[in-house]
């Protein structure tokens, strides 16, 4: 199997989905401060969502950077991580034109806890590669990051329709961990003398 | 000729189409279930195409890995493949906001045959190169999914017109034929001792 | 410099170009041949620059494979051409939404004939770094396509206003033209034993 | 880390930038001379942000050319400078929509100066990396052009409430001092018998 070309493919997939989250932001038709006023949120949902596909390019490459080998069974794992990120601009979109709502603010944490579930199956399914465990396994260590970041959704989502501030902080909770490099890879990568 | 290139090429329309249906799915005005309630038809076919075009790639990735040499001549038939792929979006759109009307469906069972059509091209061209022959002969055997998948979807375009359930079964069937994975290739490929 | 990253590049924007074009085909309303009647032309609009771009993509795709260096100064004729492709989108778009009327089929060949002369001066570019001029003079021969397309596309632009029909006769005729692969390149490529 | 995918990435978000831009010119209903003059504005905002967008591409492509190593420190100072480029479609937009008002084209060189930082705060961090400051402080130079530019964008920006022209002669100003290929780095690096 070819590593280059499933990298290249999501790539390709990870930067169309950041880059027409963009095209969420329409074109206001005033050209003073009040015509760019409502589009506040929606720009703010944009911050938030490139930062969270930012995090999973990042994530991505350094995982299929540490890996050796992949086979036919990752692919499907990997289109389906690419499926929940590309519900992103869609999610990002309502949450902006509603003025974080609570329902289309849950949704969006929905969209994020499933493209974290499937993160967890991509990570298993190159687990399962015969030679990949062992520097996967330490390098990926405990990774409380991967298993915590699904639990504070699950709460925003909830606390959603509680009161939304909470909620958007849980978001910007998951992102700020994620933010700070995921270095374990790097490390261990670098004690593995590579 | 530069196989690579091609591959990047392929990999970069691909990734564009699968991402872009998503933009079929318009952002609704109302922040509650209700207003999200019409998106559904288009949510599923969009996972439907999603499905189909993610089986396109993982078909094609399997297919040039399994090639040594392409030509100038594989240029065109595999731009034939992807000009009917790039109809998926329009096709998916047309039956997603039609909540599934009987010529919508019919019209998409008529993007995958032609598609199908394309792949069988694509596949003879590569036959036809010096070298390749013995190889793929081998590793695509009798290729009944290839051959039966134009049939049920000529089923399921006729299908339409009686039951529109019918004919998305054909569809959904079709889909799951291939989503297991195609190992044929990766078994002869381990057997030649690559 | 980097022969790899400037193709990449290339192939990106060409994919995203030949890709966006059927964003042009609005998702029709209705659910019957009638809703559909008015896309014809816009999709025959989107089959005439399909092949076009296509036709670009694989010249673009020789040129560079019988090029041994690039340099600096390839990179702005490079984005050059881009840019006038990039144009195809809205020229096709208008084209077919305005039903093959005089103006729009003009304008379209007049981005057909900045492509040309855009090709032209990227030919000329890389012509003129130092080890490329043997090969490419053999193989680009006296070039009699590139010369006489934009002669066509001329005429074309002037018969717009007296009969549509002849002058997208001309913009066809062209795309057959070169619908015959460049095999100059190859021939030539294979001669020198590579 | 690998360079190569950093590269694939960032060439793919670039070329969706400056490709999805177009798709503001909105294909106008008329097919007459009257129907396309509201354009000549957004398609003047169209060259110009083709025009930035391509030179940040080719610098891009210089930068990382001379750099030997990247690390994780790289990923995100390389996504904030996409970020701000992902803006420049809808400041062109809004720009060219509103046929150069005041307040837009102040905007559009409040995305300018940010791009520009971000692209100062790339530099630094492919200068921290050991083993690449050498080359790439030479290659540079004193950088007078990197820091010139946000310079002239913030004048601009004042003067866009005073003379809209100005402001927009000072962009222009800033693209056509870099339109003269950056041949510092394509110099050092032959000096460097590379």
């Amino acid at each position: 199997m070819n590593k280059t070309r499933l990298e290249a493919f999501s790539d390709g997939v990870i930067a169309i989905i950041i880059t027409i989250m963009v095209l969420e932001m329409k074109v206001p038709h005033g050209a003073d401060w009040e015509a760019l006023k409502p589009q506040w949120p929606v720009f703010l949902s944009y911050v938030l969502s490139f930062v969270n596909v930012g995090i999973y390019w990042n994530n991505h490459h350094h995982l299929l950077h540490a890996v050796h080998k992949i086979s036919g069974g990752v692919l499907w794992p990997n289109l389906h991580l690419l499926f929940w990120l590309s519900l992103m601009p869609f999610a990002t979109g309502w949450m902006g034109e509603n003025h974080f709502a609570p329902l289309p603010v849950a949704v969006y944490g929905g969209v994020l806890v499933l493209s974290a579930l499937a993160w967890m199956l991509l990570q298993r399914a190159l687990l399962r590669i015969p030679g990949n465990a062992a520097i996967l396994v330490e390098a990926l260590g405990r990774d409380w990051k991967g298993k915590l970041s699904p639990l504070i959704y699950l709460s925003s989502i909830a606390l959603a329709f509680v009161h939304v501030g909470l909620s958007l902080a849980g978001y910007a909770l998951v992102a700020l961990l994620w933010l700070i490099p995921d270095r374990r890879i790097e490390h261990q990568l670098r004690n593995h003398g590579e």
